[in-house]
């Protein structure tokens, strides 16, 4: 244990992620010499976020209510099902503001590697999510790493073979790009996928 | 004002030096989900060094008591002071086990771009610290900086008008480094102050 508050407070914050013992020093100096008041906050905010939020009953995200304001939103298509990884995936969805459907967030991804199987992420939560009858439509909208799309194969087998239709977010070029400095994997789904 | 406990906290891990809105999404939702423990924690090490930690009245650095263990360590030799911008700095200089004296920080440099004077930065108290006739050489250890090497000018300026034996960090060629790869300022001062 660190004998004083100084240490204390940069082991504490070396447990955010992606931060060092020097990050973490700096922050704790930028704190005490600069920013106090931020740090009263700061420790106010974590103390509520951590006693107040819990996941939403329906979509698994992030929420102080029992159903989220999504989940809870009459105006949406509640046919259609996008699932994705994390809170700020589907924060990357919403934005587009192309899709008015509902969301479920499995706040992970199957990483075999780091021994996160079937079971330690919400898919059997998702199994039941979409056993009432209203989702006609569940969209894949993991991540296109080795993880996602292996999660993304695993939920789509488990859901079709439920009889549900399954698709997945569209591989292509991505808008901006120069096809010389596109990877070739792209190119060629791209490809295969044209319309 | 954001109007939940999960952007609230977003917003004040945003405080965080070197933090943007991603990374403080990042952050939360990984204490959310990983690691509430730690978050709890986090809150505590906050509260607790804001309401203890405060300046040493010798050294400057951070201290929960009135002097900090440095600057009552009896086995320091009192009439070396080595002048450091951070608590950073001066752990360095801890690190290297060669040197036994005191210690004086700064918390700062003179930054005239940022609007940092000779007030801001605690020039003035280092200039009470050496008035008790202990102090019989300042090392001037600020970093080699622009603003580094200014605040060491005006700071040697000072105390050397006062009688006091003021030296600098040597600058020269890093250890392990390659000379073709070392900047010509550097090389320069190398030869100059060649031994």
């Amino acid at each position: 244990m660190p004998h004083n508050a100084l240490d204390a407070l940069i082991e504490a914050l070396r447990r955010l992620p992606g931060v060092g013992v020097k990050s973490a020093s700096r922050m704790a100096y930028h704190l005490l010499q600069h920013d106090p008041a931020g740090a009263r906050q700061l420790a106010q905010a974590l103390t509520h976020a951590v006693d107040s939020v819990r996941h939403c009953a329906l979509c698994h995200t992030f929420t102080e209510h029992d159903i989220c304001t999504t989940c809870q939103d009459a105006a949406r298509d509640r046919s259609k099902l996008c699932v994705v990884e994390t809170p700020a995936d589907q924060s990357a969805v919403e934005r587009t503001l192309s899709y008015k459907g509902l969301y479920f967030v499995l706040m992970g991804k199957l990483s075999p590697l780091d021994g996160v199987g079937v079971h330690d992420i919400g898919i059997n939560r998702l199994l039941q999510r979409v056993e009432n009858g209203e989702v006609q439509e569940v969209i894949l909208a993991t991540n296109f790493t080795a993880n996602g799309e292996m999660t993304a194969h695993v939920i789509g087998e488990q859901l079709r073979a439920r009889g549900l239709r399954v698709t997945r977010l569209a591989r292509g070029v991505p808008l901006g790009s120069e096809l010389e400095y596109v990877d070739l994997g792209t190119i060629a789904h791209a490809l295969h996928d044209r319309r």
